[in-house]
Order: C-alpha cells, then structure tokens, then sequence
C-alpha cells in the first residue's frame, strides 16, 4: 500500500469528510479536489481546507468552475427557478456535475500517477440523482479507462472507489465520528445565510438532521454559531 | 429534424469549424462552446467567435477551465516541461482534456434538450491521444447515459456525434472548404506567437499543412499576415 495515491473529492461536506477519512485510514497518499461553483459559499471551502489539514493531505487545490453559464439547477446562481415538479429528479439536481467533478480528479490522478480517486456519493439518501448511482460509477471507471494513457498502453486504470454508495445517513455519521471526523467542520446545507450558517430546513439540512437522529447522536454544526438574543436575554 | 439541438465544442482549429458546418448542414440548432484554459491564445477564441458567427449558432459561451492547476501537459502553463519520451502518447497530451470538455457539453445539453454533442476529434492523426479514439467516445456516450436525468428515467440518453474521427486531414480539409468554411478564420497551431500567429513548425502546423498540401489546396491562415522586412525590401 505504501506510496498508493488517491485524489479525493472534497467539498466540505459530511460525506465527502468521512470519504476523505477511510482513504487515510486505508493508507493512501491523499490529494483533495475541491470546487468553487455558482452555488459553492466560502464555509464549503473553509471546511473541506480543515478536513483536509486534519487528515494530512499532501495537497489540496481548488478549482474555479464556471456552472452558472450552464444553468440548470436550483442550486447554481438563480436560486429563485422555479423547481421541476414533473421530475422524479430534485431540483437541486446539477447537470452533469458528478461528471465533472470525476472527469476533473481523472485529469489529476493522470498527471500524479494515482490510482484511484474516491467520492463520497450516496445512492440511498441521493437516489433521485442519477450521477449517484452504482452503475454510474462503474460506466465512468470504463469511459475513465479508455480515455487516459494508462488504459490506452494496457496498464490497469484509474479506479473510482464510492465507499458510501450504499450506507444510509445515520451509518455514515458513525462512521465519520469512529474515523475522528469533526462534523462541526463540516458544511451540509444547501442555502446556508451570508454567515454560512445552515438553514436547518433545506432537504440537506433535514436529511444530516435524521442521520444523527439515527445514529443517536448530537449534531454540533447544527447548533447556533451565536448566542441568540431571545435565548440569552 | 426541426428543433433539433445540439451543442457544439468549438475550439477555434479547422477540424472543429468543420465539425459545426456540418451540424449546420444538417438542420441542427447550433450552441457552441469554448473553453479558456491554460494554452488558450485569444486568436482560438477570436477564431470560434468568427465561426460560430458564420454558421448561425444560437448562443456561443467561452468557458473558464483552471488546467494549469492539474498540470502534466506541454500545452498548459509550463510550455519548458520536457517531452516524455518513452510513450508513444505525444508530450501535447492534455490529461482527461476531451472527458472534461465532453462533461461540460454534456451538462449543457441536458439543460437545453439538445439531443447530440459533437466533438471534432479525429483518430488518425491524432491516434496517440487516448480520448481521440471510437472507444473512448462510445464508453463517454454510455457513461453519459447513466449521468443525465434523460437516461436514467428510460429516455434515449444524449449522443456524441464525432464525425471526423476516420478522416485523414485532406479529407477535413476538402470537406471543410465543401461546407464553405473559412480556414484562414481557423486557428491550429499549438505555439502561436504573441500576435496569434501559427509558428509553422509544431506538429499541429505540420499536420495542417500536409492536409492542405493532400487535399491540393492553398492554406490561408499560413501565409505570413504581415509582410516581412527582408521579402519585401
């Protein structure tokens, strides 16, 4: 194992984190990818930088990428379109983002040699999204395969590992905290106020809201940043 | 065929002007994209503006993508990196360049609806680049498939339509000219000069100029664009 690289993707999330830290656990030399997107609040990144500092990562870079031209999403510069309602899809789905994101870490595991990038997809809470799933993943390993030197002169290829792909959120919680993942340096919700706190509300926010509540557990990133004046006085 | 759309990568070089005149030529709604990377000359982007103009495309955007930050190319950023040499893929190689750009094309055009991309690549001039290859463009299709709300509720999913792929350069070059495209207002030269004009000797010049002398015609966008001292004294 010793000298194995992997790029993981890293977006200061909970999933990515606790994907972050079974790579480390798995003895791999890490290097973390990050976005700054339309929909990206600098919290995001404040996070991922800690996570990838507590987890020892050689390197971490932060690429700017320009979603809002695309469009397409609730997610991605005009938050006030309207939701798809005739879609079984979120509207919170980006187009083609895990495509990205993955064809991004490929071009970085090429030029660093590594083998294998790792995400923190779900396919049990994110079933709506089709860049989640199972078969995605692999049909990405074998376009990933194709497309790089590696493929191309018969060396084995790039491997995607999606380690989460089938937990549900209260397992990955527990996960995160038997790996010392620090949850209140995580960052989950998908409309947080211009201080980056979460709303507590958003299908994100309720979705990290029933994980600890499944795995028993309090939430520290969800609990007021600021004393309240109503609660104090 | 009416209403059909279809996004179109737009670099700028004669193989991808002719990519667009022939979506143009078969009926599709034209939108272009480019990409402003660590390589781009503004003569690329000034060249598709001039291209995506003549052949009607609907709306053209020019992308920002941070290559140089992955590195491992002679084409981005650090032009003094040395040649690998013992590899038969050439040293101008941009690591998952055409993966990334598909993915961006493809969020896109599941935004618009458009049903094809199309991609100017070509394998057999450009055999030593992995993502150049059919194998490569069928794995991204299927994987595309798998990646876009389209696919994953039953419906076709986008195609990637490569239609110079097993075309010599003198084919291009005369199907270009049958199409009506400008090829002085085409750009191919992977080491222009200050003034964006083609060095005459990379290996993307000389390919151009051997499609040029193949198909029996003059090339425009060689000639010098300004007359030089010692010729015209």
């Amino acid at each position: 194992m010793a000298g194995r690289k992997a790029v993981v993707l890293l977006s200061g999330g909970l999933d990515s984190a606790t994907t972050l830290a079974l790579a480390h656990d798995r003895g791999f030399e890490l290097y973390a990818m990050s976005f700054r997107y339309g929909q990206t609040h600098e919290v995001e990144l404040d996070c991922a930088r800690a996570q990838a500092h507590s987890f020892g990562v050689r390197e971490h870079i932060v690429l700017e990428v320009d979603l809002g031209k695309i469009g397409g999403s609730r997610l991605v510069r005009d938050s006030r379109r309207p939701a798809v309602t005739d879609s079984p899809i979120p509207a919170t789905y980006v187009p083609a983002r895990n495509t990205l994101f993955l064809s991004f870490a490929l071009g970085w595991a090429e030029v660093l040699e590594a083998d294998t990038i790792f995400i923190g997809v779900n396919a049990v809470d994110y079933s709506g999204y089709p860049d989640c799933r199972p078969e995605f993943i692999k049909a990405f390993e074998n376009m990933a395969r194709l497309a790089t030197r590696a493929g191309s002169e018969g060396r084995a290829g790039v491997s995607v590992a999606a380690p989460l792909i089938d937990m549900s959120k209260g397992e990955i919680v527990k996960l995160a905290l038997s790996l010392k993942v620090d949850p209140g340096r995580t960052h989950s919700c998908y409309f947080p106020d211009t201080d980056g706190r979460p709303c507590g509300a958003c299908e994100s926010c309720a979705l990290r809201r029933r994980g600890f509540e499944e795995a028993g557990l309090r939430d520290p990133a969800q609990m007021p940043r600021r004393p309240r004046r109503l609660e104090t006085s």
